[in-house]
């Protein structure tokens, strides 16, 4: 294979599941898994994953190496599925990236209690590390001359030096999808784990992020390592010998598909249903995982906070809390969810009415409930306190139809293109959210549709398409 | 007066407390105060701080402006005692410098359900403002021409810039005690109080800090004011028109007074006490005030599992833990320090046998103890999750005369001079802890010799008087 593409991630873009008896395919969501497929299908290349259930393992059974050929939709995906056992499985996923690594990366951790470095984790870094290897091995088998791979997220923190010490004719480029770490609290992370991540990232050729805070707090981590050499100005890492370059490429929507569910029958009654819920009053809207870094504890802390402070909107908005949940098996997020639900009865429990109930918590994985409430909303509430990009603020304002406002986190990455027409609140300040929250409902429908316009144009005018564009391009410039 | 000297700090070097009907000065501890009190006096400056006590306040009664004298061991002290309103002070105090800025520079918070910046918040903060105003009023009050006026620590950030506003040609420098945090936790604070207090510290033409680490961590947060322009060579920062030199002067103790205490009798009989307890086992030593940031927890788990992974220990090795009882006013020190106890509980509960209880913690306030189990420790483990110098890392090896070893956190700034005689652990990592205890208590006689001289020596290197002076010749330089 010359001058083709491999992508490397966690999870793929086809899963298969079970229908009367046949092993069928179904094609992961999101403008991301287009636009890696459309690239890898241009150059006929392979997207390595993870298998990730026992249907996919029993897909490639039989398969040489996991390698499966797909069709589905009119597209042609090349896959292989890499089968691990289940408790090496496990820690990789649950216990290193998604307890560990996504805990640092959006400093979740009540430090001076967590973490902790046993025994155990050592041993799970090992699963970590032999996943990633296992990945990096694959890759090298798949690459021919001049082939670019494109490794994917902190599941894979190690394959780009892994890859480039099996195959060092490969180019690499790595996308990190969250926030990185900066350099006070990657120092919560033992010497030698923190060196191995930052050595493994440092084998890409370029690193891409979502947005210029994270490359910079990258570039600072990176500075931990004695040899590295920064440059924060050209935005360069020179570590063993070698230039590693760093980008900044925000992910985006994929307008046309977004709109045509959202013109579906089904959103329609689903919307129906939600008007009639909502009646003459205002809509405030949000669209979160159950997850720690979203922040919503705060969020109903500042609708409380609205009500207390202009008891004038208690009866006329209600908030529409669309929370799917999340990493059901980790119990600081059942913890979490649980906490969340205790304070929205608690303040439903105290301010409700006979004919209003502030606020309406929506547990389900209703996606087109989702595109029917984004349609509707009259202030979309983004409030995380550490988010890569956040798509829920791209995606709210496409749909939306009734001028609403978005209240934005100044820690979602997607502020550093919105913070002109958003109203930016500042994550952990319960106060001025609620103040952010009483300025949008009250702001006048001239400059409710002037910045509602500003939003939909500038999510407009990227694509999915552009996002891996510019890394090809950086990675051969 | 010309070429003056003025230290503002929130603890004084003297507070009064009532004896016999009479208010008696007493001096605080520490080589800092002493280092202070000598270039204050040499140049007959001031020192200003809070009235800390009803006796402070009491003794300033009538004196105009809170300007005392006070003539204690021979040493003169020239004082401005601030008296604040309760309230005020409490809020200054307790819930901004010790709650909010103390657990933003050590990382403390539990990120997903902590800060929240409420209503209560911002009155909060404009009494920490006040009080910070009031510091900048006195020390302008006192300034004349070339003064040099030197700010200390956390409690004071806004200082620096108020003084320079009312005194333009005062020369200031600031001393930063503790930890600086990052650019991404430092995104946990609102906007507003972030650029509040970096532009207050900004307004230093010196800003000190212990480590290298801190002082990089504070010029990559001051990049988050969008017109400051860094130099992370030069170590400076240059915003609004003027430009800020940022150094490291790391603190040190005093041999001499800390030996003669240690030399007295009282200090013996503890000693003598000690050793009877002891027995012929190894004394594994911590002294640390009960405080978040310490890292209590995880040392009570790497000893537990040090004698999991290594019972040969069992019986061989106790473990003394002083514990200051610290801000006990808040609850979240109450119940670290309370789960701190129950897991030595617990593990003496299950480790114990007829002859040993592996694990002693003493509660008291007991410096003389201290200072008899220093003479003796085989291990002084200094494990803190972060900390701004740790005094107990330098004290400990300067008394200790038994060829101890001591276990030093990577994130102590005492690393910095100490790792190459220390064995550095990494504060989460408990294995590695474990781990290092165990090399520590098997370490050979010669290694621990050469270890403990190295240690002693380094410690005796330095001097208060070098803190200081370095200082003030950077800042004239």
């Amino acid at each position: 294979m010359s001058g083709g593409i491999l992508v490397a991630s966690n999870r793929g873009p086809v899963g298969f599941v079970e229908e009367g008896g046949k092993l069928v395919p179904q094609r992961g969501s999101g403008g991301l898994v287009t636009a890696l497929t459309d690239v890898v299908n241009e150059a006929g290349g392979t997207w390595i994953a993870a298998a990730m259930s026992d249907e996919d393992r029993r897909r490639i059974e039989g398969a040489p190496g996991g390698r499966i050929e797909v069709v589905l939709d009119d597209a042609k995906y090349r896959l292989r599925l890499l089968a691990f056992e289940e408790e090496t499985y496990e820690r990789y996923y649950n216990t290193v990236s998604n307890r560990l690594l996504w805990f640092l990366h959006h400093y979740l951790w009540d430090v001076p209690r967590w973490p902790r470095f046993g025994t155990p984790s050592r041993v799970s870094w090992e699963a970590y590390r032999s996943v990633n290897l296992a990945f990096a091995d694959a890759l090298a088998e798949e690459a021919g001359e001049e082939t670019t791979a494109l490794v994917q997220d902190y599941h894979l923190s190690l394959v780009p030096a892994a890859l480039r010490a099996r195959a060092p004719e490969t180019r690499v480029a790595y996308f990190h999808h969250c926030p990185f770490a900066g350099p006070g609290y990657m120092r919560l992370v033992p010497t030698w784990l923190r060196e191995e991540m930052l050595d493994g990232l440092l084998g890409a050729d370029l690193i891409g992020f979502q947005s210029a805070r994270w490359a910079e707090d990258f570039l600072f981590s990176a500075r931990m390592l004695s040899d590295a050499e920064i440059d924060l100005d050209r935005r360069t890492v020179a570590w063993k010998g070698r230039e590693t370059k760093v980008g900044v490429y925000p992910i985006t929507v994929d307008p046309e598909p977004l709109r045509e569910h959202a013109a579906s029958d089904v959103v329609a009654a689903k919307r129906r249903d939600l008007e009639a819920w909502r009646g003459d009053r205002k809509l405030l809207l949000r669209v979160d995982r159950a997850e720690l870094s979203k922040n919503i504890l705060r969020g109903f802390l500042a609708f409380e906070d609205l009500l207390q402070r202009h008891p004038e909107w208690r009866e006329r908005v209600v908030f529409l809390a669309h929370l799917t949940p999340s990493r059901t098996d980790l119990p600081e997020y059942r913890t979490y969810t649980q906490q969340c639900m205790d304070v929205a009865t608690r303040i439903n429990d105290e301010q409700s009415t006979r004919s209003w109930t502030p606020i309406r918590v929506d547990a389900s994985d209703d996606l087109d409930q989702v595109l029917a409430a984004y349609g509707l909303y009259d202030v979309l509430l983004v409030n995380p306190v550490f988010d890569g990009m956040n798509l829920v603020a791209k995606e709210g304002p496409l749909l939306n139809d009734g001028e609403g406002v978005l209240v934005l986190s100044r820690n979602a990455g997607a502020i550093e293109v919105l913070d002109r027409w958003a109203l930016p609140v500042d994550p952990v300040d319960i106060a001025g959210t609620a103040d952010a929250l009483h300025a949008a409902l009250e702001m006048p429908q001239e400059e409710r549709r002037e910045r509602a316009r500003g939003l939909r144009r500038t999510v407009e005018a990227r694509s999915p398409a552009d996002w891996i564009g510019e890394q090809l391009r950086d990675l051969t410039g």
